[in-house]
């Protein structure tokens, strides 16, 4: 009766091929079944594609021949895999989306800044409330954050390679940082970073995850109170650049290792690290280096006027590798627990440079051999691309036209640049193949211009910088994605439209729509869109996609008794045989085994006002098995995944019976695996 | 460069097919933009498919015949329309899934229990907060409830037919039922549901909308405090089925009008409501009828042990129309604010009937024509399928084996039961086609029976109650649905499996995998899945499947100055011109207006400890033009939609200068979208 047995039997049915990454889950589904014959290799059909059949088929459906051959394009057969998952941030949902490309089906929701009650991610349970609690400024004043604004995720890398072991991503609500363990797919970590209120730039990471960055967005006063009057913005509100040190045996931040630099107050946007040729280096976009500050209702004008008076703002470029070694000189100051470099050393020590970047840009994207620099000015119709070497040489020489208002070198535009392409209106981000193409967004344009890096690219003098084609989306395009394609080796293959608008591309759901990612097939000429997405469960800013295959270290099961904070044994696992109830005073400590089909115990009886602290190990040892444990009117709700140890702590505030049960249906007799919480009365 | 105008610019150079439902939009837009141009009947391609092409490309994909059709079955086409709308409960995730048919699209995610910061709901506007506030126990030792395990959803309906105007769904977790306005796809209310403390059976609605149904599951004492041993758990414990009056304006739950009705200690589970010949009746399931109370770590055996001891359970027979007349006529308790008829009163006045129904059963159905009442015991390989005919004469005749322990008529078995079907192991839920089959999901055989019912659904004698097929599916299948499946007019054409184990079908996502929707071409023999969907935002267990052109009452934008919770014009609606501020004492109330790309005002000054009032008006009118607003350290987030106008309190303990912003992409210059919240220190 065991269903696992039965999902084999069933299996060998009909089943569902098996890909490569699947014969772990296999093999652990042997060890508690004892026999797999069947799910290996089974097969949906197996007669081939009749053509005229599918051509009737397409016919009767209504589908053109681009739309029946999408169709075959993107479909992925039941029980087979995705070549790719996406790694999307859910903006203001706060979580991470993992999509699988090509079918775009959304394969999880990874809670990061948010609560997620289905996967017991603050709900009472230690992991979720832990990490949520540790993310929230520890001022005793300050109000406890239970969303985010997730923005931009970066994958960990080796060698300037996407490597499947963590993912990192900022709050651009509350200048945060989360991080999340691709081996079980948990958020193990938030910072609040000191100094930064919002962060939008980055998150990026360095070639080899020595470090994450994440800049400040909006400038904030380095005054005691956090306060200041926007009559002193110049003199008071700063720029921060941080650079998060990673623990290479965990892929948590290393606060002690970590640094930061202090910036003028201009609004530092998307940043992107330095690879290969530019190793070492990390670059920053910022915009309102008007420093306007609104006042719409006061007489002055709203910042999208006074942010848009110059012709140029800054690009901000960075010695991070210099930085470091500058901080392990002693060359800093403690502000708020973090080592911060001030904007005079990073002057003195050549550590900060600035470049002319055309009108209020906003994505800056390194390419695959990290040569050029693509910055996107939003209200300029060109891609500006800077050139690294240039960019060395002009700081050898001092190749200077001024500096800014607090000192820092400007250099000079023309001595820097490799090239300017004109690709249309609103353009924003850049993405690359491997062939030496760029992929650049239009958010006004409703577009995405493919055009032509420089021969440092391989890309023959005569066609470099040059448009190709422009492809329609729908409707108004953010970031972009291209396979890997922001790594040193990108896939080139696929490609994904974030756009934020969708209107009339789905049917109605209400008065917010949701957003549509759009694959193109990036092996067509001219380029054609396969498939619209609908995004309806938070709003995407940016994505990473990357291979299936190289998430190597992904669990499908702990080993009983793990603790997923620590990915070791807990020191409450509790073995079946084992449970007990152990009371002192008016605390009660629980240890609790689930296992299909019930709680042990499964009576809990306390007093009004007790402390209840419960340490729940699932003992299943067969992937899938999770149990969830719910307790009515307590606002408690954990999901325990096979192996693993949840604890606990409630005060059981109010005299009644309870009847606490399993929340993910588990078994045959899920809906009996039910016990009694019994509160009596003082 | 309105991103409107670019939007219709971007449309007419490649635009998407425009269906029905979306020239209402259109004429939104024609508005905005003046012309509309090239929008309708673009398509994407043009060229029709050929068979050879197609069947190369399935090749070269690896497809074999059944999955290149299973493809083009499944494809909808960028910018084309599916033909259903899914309505999936989100378990414990609180929330409400919209999915199409047939691409199986997340189309949206409808926040009820819990709360969800894209949308803004429960992060410090009005709305959200209001709603989840309205759910909670009012009592002040009550824990504030921000989660819910929503079970069954139940469209509204008008003689017995789906008409899309309302969705209400229960949670199981705290005996809470929440409501959806189909107009703007919000949750518009929650009711904590006195008298019961969990909640599985139901919702269902009856055919006109006259209740929305739920019963208790798990009983609860009937006591002061809420609380009783459990060695009184047969003198003291009781369950109820409540029927909540639905106000046929608003959708909304009328108290006034609403009643329960007491039941035995025993465990009710899924209920249904009666329809055409058993139009004005309602079935409860229910199992645990040992009334076994656990105690594995006591000397007793699990509840999973004690509860399959008897070989029958109990259908519950309730007459509500008589029961309506019964309170009509004042023959009710008041408890907890509810009018309650007594077990007694429902035994008196025939208002309650048993049946045994074999063990352990989980599911009831009722066939469309009324005639067939359908129960799967967990642990029995037959559904049973009782004929209500029979149970009425059974009633007249007072053909009963006997009573309950509670002296409840118990319906003699032989009398009532029209048939049996052999269906496999682990039974739970069926759904019906137009043609007289029923469909069975077995969750220990992971697989779906197709069988048939009797003469009354229009089969042959000879053909009547036989098993036709059984499809294998992946894996363990909780709940089933086919497309408008429990109305009175199902449409057969597509069934999905929600299975609630994926184990292998997709690649890994961690220890917690997603669920598995499958979705299987019903017009196919035999029987063939076409598409695996995961669902890892969630645990759906139930869904029901509309047409989308029934949804006729969708808005796309609201009329300025809107209040969703009211739909009429809210009392704090700001026109351009009107924005203002006004202080009284430590109390500002702000009057904002929202509009690309900025908010008016943008600059707040306040001092440490007032109170602000903020009251935003997104004075937009296109579709889709929605404005976030989200500011920093203070958990608060708001999605605004156009026209709509959002509430938010909150008091400023905190001194700093805090850049509030716009959370939704909204425009070119969204990013400049931003202003200063000036808290002053004392």
């Amino acid at each position: 009766m065991s269903p696992i047995l039965k999902v084999v039997v069933g299996g060998s049915r009909k089943g569902g091929a098996v890909k490569r990454g699947s014969l772990v889950m296999v093999a652990v589904l042997a060890l508690v079944v004892g026999a797999v014959v069947g799910v290996v290799g089974a097969r949906l059909g197996g007669e081939t594609a009749t053509g005229g059949g599918l051509a009737d088929l397409a016919e009767a459906r209504g589908l053109d021949g681009q739309q029946a051959e999408a169709a075959l394009k993107t479909f992925v057969p039941p029980g087979e895999y995705d070549e790719y998952y996406m790694f999307a941030s859910g903006g203001h949902s706060g979580q991470v989306l993992v999509i699988g490309v090509p079918s775009m089906r959304l394969l999880k929701e990874i809670p990061v800044f948010t609560p997620d009650s289905w996967q017991g991610y603050g709900y009472g349970t230690d992991q979720g409330n832990t990490v949520l609690a540790g993310g929230s400024d520890q001022d005793k004043d300050a109000t406890e954050l239970t969303w985010g604004d997730a923005h931009h995720p970066a994958l960990s890398e080796t060698e300037g390679d996407y490597d499947g072991r963590w993912l990192y991503i900022n709050d651009r609500a509350n200048g945060r940082i989360g991080m999340v363990d691709l081996a079980d797919f948990k958020t193990k970590e938030i910072v609040d970073i000191p100094n930064i209120s919002t962060s939008h730039g980055g998150v990026f990471v360095t070639p080899n995850t020595e470090y994450a960055h994440i800049s400040s967005m909006t400038p904030m006063p380095f005054t005691e109170n956090g306060y200041a009057d926007l009559s002193e913005y110049n003199e008071k509100y700063r720029g921060v650049s941080s650079w998060m040190a990673i623990d290479q045996a965990t892929g948590r931040f290393d606060l002690e290792n970590s640094f930061q630099i202090e910036l003028p107050p201009y609004t530092q946007d998307l940043a992107d690290a330095g690879k290969l040729t530019s190793f070492g280096w990390g670059f920053i976009n910022s915009y309102n280096t008007e420093r306007a500050v609104g006042g719409d209702a006061e007489g002055g004008e709203p910042i999208e006027t006074g942010a848009i008076a110059a012709d140029y703002d800054f690009l901000h470029i960075i010695n991070w590798q210099k930085a470091a070694e500058v901080v392990a000189a002693g060359d800093y100051v403690e502000r708020n627990g973090m080592k911060m470099i001030t904007l005079q050393t990073a002057i003195d020590e050549g550590l900060l440079y600035l470049a002319p970047e055309p009108r209020n840009p906003h994505g800056v994207d390194v390419n695959p051999t990290g040569d050029y620099i693509v910055v996107s000015g939003k209200l300029d119709p060109n891609v500006t691309v800077f050139d690294f070497e240039k960019i060395q040489t002009a700081i050898q020489n001092q190749d200077f036209q001024g500096t800014d208002d607090y000192g820092v070198p400007i250099l000079n535009f023309d001595s820097v640049v490799a090239g300017q392409v004109e690709v249309g209106v609103g353009p924003l981000h850049t993405q690359f193949d491997g062939d030496g193409n760029a992929y650049t967004s239009m958010f006004v344009d409703s577009a995405i211009a493919k055009w032509t890096l420089g021969t440092k690219a391989g890309v023959s003098e005569a066609d470099a910088f040059k448009l190709v084609e422009t492809i329609p989306v729908h409707y108004n395009i953010g970031h972009l994605v291209t396979a890997e394609g922001d790594t040193v080796a990108p896939d080139g293959k696929y490609m994904v439209a974030l756009n934020k608008w969708s209107i009339d591309r789905f049917p109605s759901v209400g008065t917010l729509h949701p957003q549509n990612f759009q694959l193109i097939d990036l092996d067509s000429s001219p380029l054609q869109i396969l498939y619209d997405s609908p995004i309806g469960v938070g709003e995407p800013h940016y994505v990473q996609m990357i291979k299936t295959d190289k998430l190597t270290s992904r669990l499908d099961v702990y080993p009983v008794g793990t603790d997923p904070a620590t990915m070791t044994t807990s020191e409450f696992a509790t073995a079946p045989g084992e449970e007990r109830v152990e009371r002192n005073g008016s605390v009660v400590d629980v240890y609790m085994t689930a296992l299909r089909s019930h709680f042990t115990p499964d009576i809990l009886r306390v007093k009004e006002g007790d402390t209840v602290n419960l340490h729940i190990t699932n003992v299943e040892t067969a992937a899938d098995a999770t149990h969830g444990f719910a307790v009515p009117q307590h606002n408690i709700e954990a999901s325990i995944d096979p192996g693993e140890v949840v604890n606990i702590s409630f005060k059981a505030v109010k005299s009644g019976s309870f009847a606490f049960y399993c929340s993910e249906f588990c078994s045959a007799l899920h809906l009996e695996m039910q016990g009694w919480l019994l509160v009596e009365p003082k």
